[in-house]
């Protein structure tokens, strides 16, 4: 089966793979507020019925939170298992946004043409990539070069709850030969990447209770302790003079970086500067003998990821309030136990509060870092088929972000897995005006059609 | 025209005053938002309305932001100038309310009836004591025993933004021998007291900006600086170790107590413990070298009434914000300079804050403390008749609350200002559950038909 009549069909049917697209960010499918689960649930039908038109035999798969989407094509070869997620986050402040998150369009930019709304890049646009590359080899041979299968969930961004327990209860179903996962993106604007090392998360939500109840300031300003004061001092404390996270054993087991990979990381001229610059920054916060890349991907970090408390209305209302709250995640890489740092994160906080003040924790998820196993051929056969098709050779990076599936492949189905993705820095994902680049869309098809060629052979 | 049958008529109409506040408490009257705006001016018409039905010539006086009421009545004597104000804090958080907080009640509870509703204690139901008054010793003499004059505000939860203006542009007709302020508490659960000395209050809002947009923790978290960590620190920083405001000059002209009124204070058996006991907490949070009453009356704090920023919502979103914000306000004592403190605060502040972020200041109004001229002859005259009505003798205190309102009567009309409430500390004013005792409305209302009486003597 020859790959480049697959290449002109994904050019000239790029104006309907566009189109379906937009239709499935037409549906608000936010997975961490309930509001929106029919919504969800919309968005898997939407995916069944486009997978069943390609001629997979494609279900809905029900689990106690949104439900999996599970299909299987008819191809042989090499068993080829795509996931991606079609949850996208929240999309405030809604002020910001320049059209309806949720009525997206191609924009035209200065650099060039953009799909705008939310999840148009994380995840729903890299999700399309390679489904569409899978129609147009089925549209141009009549069959897939694999044996492909898709795995797509619906709460990514809210922690993937029932993600484990569906991997352990098909088990034998999602076995492949390799998982493909498409949620990150280029080094740059033209270098396609394949991630090998993904920095882990845990989540933690903390209430500080001080009065037993909303006072006066004028009553009780002074005498009775204000949560807020001590939530802050908290955060403050958090991270040291040289930048670094002060929760007790927090960098036990965390490893320097190879060598080679160090040199090749150096290699690739990261733009520390350009990075702060375009985000309005220019002096980097975290560990101060670190540069931003090294921080990002190799280096555990602590967010404070939201904080409220009090009266946060119009005006102004002298009240001391009762609670105070805050989320915070820390981003983990491999050597590190979150259960541990959890732990050792719950034991300090409690020796920052006074005794007739309350702390209570409320747990967001956990997943420890991983890496990924390179001598699997696929990735050097994939970073090979890449490179035939962007300016640059493809490189094996580090990812900031906490793409769990990752590890849960290796550990719970034994399953290595590659992680592709065409997103690019300026996506605003989980921002105001997400939008994913029309060039990544079109080449990040053609890029799944060369690798599945390259992956058949 | 004797006292005596006038306090038989207050108590027989006790079921018709506690009926007319009730309708005054059901005008959702909070005039920090502007959603209610149309219930302020409602309000106002009620007062009016009231007002006139008694006899006065009132009228409802326009300023740029909530009316005022003015009323003056037709009697000879010494000119006594009441003041009040009828709007309300906002309500939140609802879902702490046993009750509608517009949908006011008498309830039984085991320490007595109370009056429960936003607003039955601050300040509608004070307010109502002294138009009873009047309404029952004109109904019972055919007039009233002085030259008494109304002026209720409408912008005393928001700043008061009005009324220095409207009291420079009607400065003739709002003069009067004395004004009467009904919006401070009985000392303990007996005692009437006699405020002399007012805390002042300075409100300031920041904006702290990290990255010019919310970014993605996983991709920005470590390098980027989160604006809700400078919050923290800032926060963090303003109370030292020993409880004292970092603020440079913060204390400058702060003086002692004089020795006399510290011996009075101290005979008052102020229980410290029971005070912070009754909210939850054990552990005094101010100066440590002072006690809580000290801190309350006569020292100056600083408080955070609200703190926000990040994703607030349910579940979990991992950005990294591009703003924090805090309201935070300052108690003032005399010899304080709100502008001086409002300088040094925000100079105080831009030390702290990274030169790649920014801080943006909201003004949310400034007031000095005051001290009452208690050479004034009406004072020893009202602290005897107080001490008729009530079990023990009224007491010269001083209010850790902000009425500035008594400092504006002396600086702008050079008229001394008496305050004197029925409120209690249990009322939960600017709190859930707002109530006012049916027993301080009654004695309230009779503590004025005896303080009238005692002035136009």
């Amino acid at each position: 089966m020859s790959l480049e009549p697959v290449l002109a069909r994904i050019d000239a049917d790029l104006p309907g793979a566009t189109d379906r697209l937009l239709e499935l960010l037409r549906i608000p499918s936010i997975s961490t507020d309930p509001a929106y689960k029919g919504d969800c649930d919309r968005a898997a039908d939407w995916l069944v019925a486009d997978l069943k038109s390609i001629g997979f035999d494609a279900e809905k798969r029900p689990t106690p939170g949104h439900p999996m989407v599970v299909a299987h094509g008819d191809g042989d070869g090499p068993h080829l298992m795509f996931y991606g997620h079609y949850d996208v986050q929240p999309v405030d402040p809604m002020n910001l946004w320049n059209r309806d998150p949720f009525d997206p369009a191609v924009e035209d930019t200065a650099k060039g043409k953009v799909i705008r709304g939310r999840g148009s890049s994380d995840d729903k646009g890299q999700l399309m990539t390679f489904v569409e590359a899978c129609r147009a080899w089925k549209a141009e041979h009549g069959t897939l070069p694999a044996k492909i299968s898709f795995f797509f969930e619906g709460e990514e961004e809210s922690g993937s709850p029932s993600l484990i327990p569906f991997m352990k209860d098909n088990a034998e179903e999602l076995k492949s030969d390799i998982a493909l996962i498409c949620d990150t993106g280029l080094f740059g604007d033209s270098t396609p990447a394949i991630v090998t090392m993904l920095r882990g998360l845990l989540g933690e939500e903390i209430t500080i209770t001080g009065p037993s109840k909303d006072l006066h300031s004028g009553m009780y300003g002074g005498p009775a302790m204000n949560p807020i004061r001590i939530l802050s001092q908290i955060i403050a404390s958090l991270h040291d003079e040289n930048g670094q996270i002060t929760v007790p054993g927090f960098y036990d087991g965390v490893e320097e970086l190879p060598p080679e990979i160090a040199a090749q990381w150096q290699a690739l001229g990261f733009d520390h500067a350009s990075f702060l610059g375009e985000v309005g920054l220019s002096v980097p916060a975290g560990e101060h003998d670190r540069t931003p890349l090294e921080m990002i991907w190799s280096r555990p970090t602590c967010e404070v990821n939201g904080i409220w408390g009090g009266y946060t209305g119009e005006g102004f209302k002298t009240v001391l309030p009762s609670k105070a709250h805050a989320k915070l995640s820390f981003r983990l890489v491999p050597g590190q136990d979150p259960h541990v740092i959890r732990d050792n994160f719950r034991n300090h906080i409690r020796t920052m509060v006074p005794f007739d003040c309350e702390v209570a924790f409320h747990d967001h998820g956990a997943s420890a870092a991983s890496k990924m196993s390179i001598e699997n051929t696929a990735f050097e056969k994939a970073r090979i088929a890449l490179s035939d098709e962007w300016p640059n050779p493809a490189a094996y990076v580090g990812c900031g972000g906490s793409i769990p599936i990752a590890g849960y492949f290796k550990e719970v189905l034994g399953t290595d897995a590659m992680l592709i993705g065409f997103g690019k820095d300026d996506d605003q994902i989980h921002s105001p005006n997400e939008k994913y680049d029309l060039s990544s869309f079109h080449k990040g098809i053609r890029s799944w059609a060369r690798i599945l060629d390259a992956l058949s052979k």
